[in-house]
């Protein structure tokens, strides 16, 4: 069995150490890559933090991946080695389910597999990009286009389809009011797209540092959360607010932000998942909440083309695999997205 | 001033008397009704009791008005005297702000006039259709059809428009799944017209004596609330869940019972308006939480004409106006609106 070095959690509670793990010989419909960007998200700390329960140790976190192909199985069609290519989330889906036949992998109803801490339909646990090396199936490998350099790419895989899905579902563009709530990972990209997209920028957020960089990524405004008055004023102003916050909000107030008709999409995965709202917050101005879980395949290709169309990267800190810890330990800092250099990722 | 008959509440806690209210001269807009039936509304026992605070003491509640036209203003053009007509939840609203330009004055930016316990925008409080007579601006009146008898017709004016509204929002009909969560006034109009838009519909409710009337309101299958194994059957089975209980619901498992992408609608005031789920209820398959407020003028109308070309009324127990503390304390049993028939309301 072909091996890979990784930046591995041996256990709950341990800290990363780099270890050979196994990777299967590519099958017929296999793609083997050569990783050489991998992002830093949120997620990998709930899962290394065993947040949820349930993280399979030892954990190989990492869901944005790019690299290059090494190697295709005989039944690989699209891709060929050299190729320029990432992988999200999702490694593999029931393929026959409802959402599945649908192109809408990420909700397939046996749950789709994720690509780190998950029971792969074989049996064997999947490991994630904090890896020189992957063996995805075909299926769940996305080419990367010629414009997108593989670094600035990578967030792309997870945050950039996770905001760009729920922006186009709920028709953010020319005369549509965003704001967008929290400015990390998600929250910066879906600032840019939203403002390429055409719509109203504003930035909802408890760091008014971030004001300048929200603006020079299309925001027209930026609103502190903390301050009351400045909420006040913009009372039913938007059409879409997109919560990137994954610490609990006043949810009434945040809904009272929305006009009529207005949605508010949680996107992401929250620290703590209770919310409570007033009934009457939905039904003055018949308001949505709702939720919206990463992309598809077909919607990340098409967030990779846009953001290739429109010269959209993710901002980021380039960082050693020896730094992770670090990264980690200072997340909340990123400028906007800590992404590994796989190539510093070396025997100890 | 000419004044009017009325089941009044002098203040918090006092019983119903009967009363002579003043009803003002018809303006050259309004249009005075001789009332024939007033709907007895969840809505109205929450103002009598001021379980939400700021009821406007003395009384009249009532706002399912049907009647015939008495008399109208020098610029009325579209009814005449003897016109059969219904008023419903609104008599005034700003009519310049962004929802009543848009024709959507159930959510007029300045709260649009109650039919009762509001300060209209002569600085007068209104007093509703427990009466003999209303005088309401000619917008806010509807002509009911003649295939409508006013009895059967008038808790189409709240509870029939609550629930077409949502169900043509979110697009119920050949093809979908509709579950109404509750049958009393609102849930068995919400069976009734889900069936005859062409939707499958499951009655989901807590009491089994309703089930032989929800198949014969057109529901398809009747499943019990309480009992979490037949709830287990139906989940993800849902596009479109219709909730009309005003008790507080586990959301969560209400949530697990909609499909990819499925709408919760809360309709009807809630008595504790506070609800909690977890967002990964939302997450996990794109679902929705939202909420409907009675209906726009327009759409009252489209309620209305859709009922009579379908033969659906209200399934009422109509009570003399002496009936109706006693209406109120029963108001769980009634099958399925109570209706006061207004000329049994005589002077003591």
């Amino acid at each position: 069995m072909p091996s890979s070095l990784a930046l591995t959690l041996p256990a709950k509670g341990a800290p990363f150490t780099v270890t050979a793990i196994e990777r299967r010989v590519p099958r017929d419909d296999d793609v083997r890559i050569d990783i050489r960007y991998c992002g830093i998200c949120h997620t990998d700390l709930h899962f290394g933090h065993d947040d949820w329960g349930g993280t399979l140790f030892p954990l190989v976190p990492g869901h944005e991946i790019t690299g290059v192909v090494a190697e295709v199985g005989a039944a690989v069609t699209s891709l060929a080695p050299g190729d320029r290519v990432g992988v999200g989330c999702m490694v593999g889906s029931c393929g026959k389910c409802g959402p599945c036949t649908a192109g809408e992998e990420q909700y397939c109803a046996e749950g789709f597999v994720k690509t780190y801490s998950a029971r792969d339909r074989d049996g064997t646990v999947t490991q994630g990009g904090y890896s020189r090396s992957i063996v995805v199936p075909e299926h769940f490998v996305l080419r990367i286009p010629d414009e997108l350099p593989l670094d600035r790419a990578a967030p792309l895989l997870c945050a950039g389809v996770t905001v760009h899905s729920p922006l186009r579902r709920w028709q953010a563009g020319p005369g549509s009011r965003v704001g967008v709530l929290g400015m990390g990972g998600l929250g910066h990209l879906g600032v840019r797209i939203a403002a390429v997209l055409g719509a109203e920028v504003t930035l909802l957020g408890s760091s008014p540092e971030k004001a300048e960089d929200a603006h020079r990524l299309g925001a027209t405004r930026f609103a502190d959360l903390r301050d009351r008055r400045q909420l006040a004023a913009l009372r039913g102003h938007f059409d879409l607010l997109l919560n990137t916050v994954p610490a609990p909000l006043d949810m009434d107030l945040c809904l009272g932000l929305l006009g009529l008709g207005g949605t508010l999409v949680n996107v992401g995965a929250p620290s703590d998942p209770v919310a409570s709202y007033n009934t009457f917050s939905l039904l003055d101005a018949r308001r949505v909440i709702t939720g919206s879980s990463i992309g598809s395949v077909r919607e990340t290709r098409e967030t990779l083309d846009f953001c290739a169309a429109h010269g959209i990267g993710a901002e980021i800190e380039t960082i050693p695999a020896s730094r992770v810890p670090h990264a980690w330990r200072t997340l909340a800092e990123a400028r906007y997205r800590y992404v590994i250099d796989i190539a510093t990722l070396t025997a100890p």
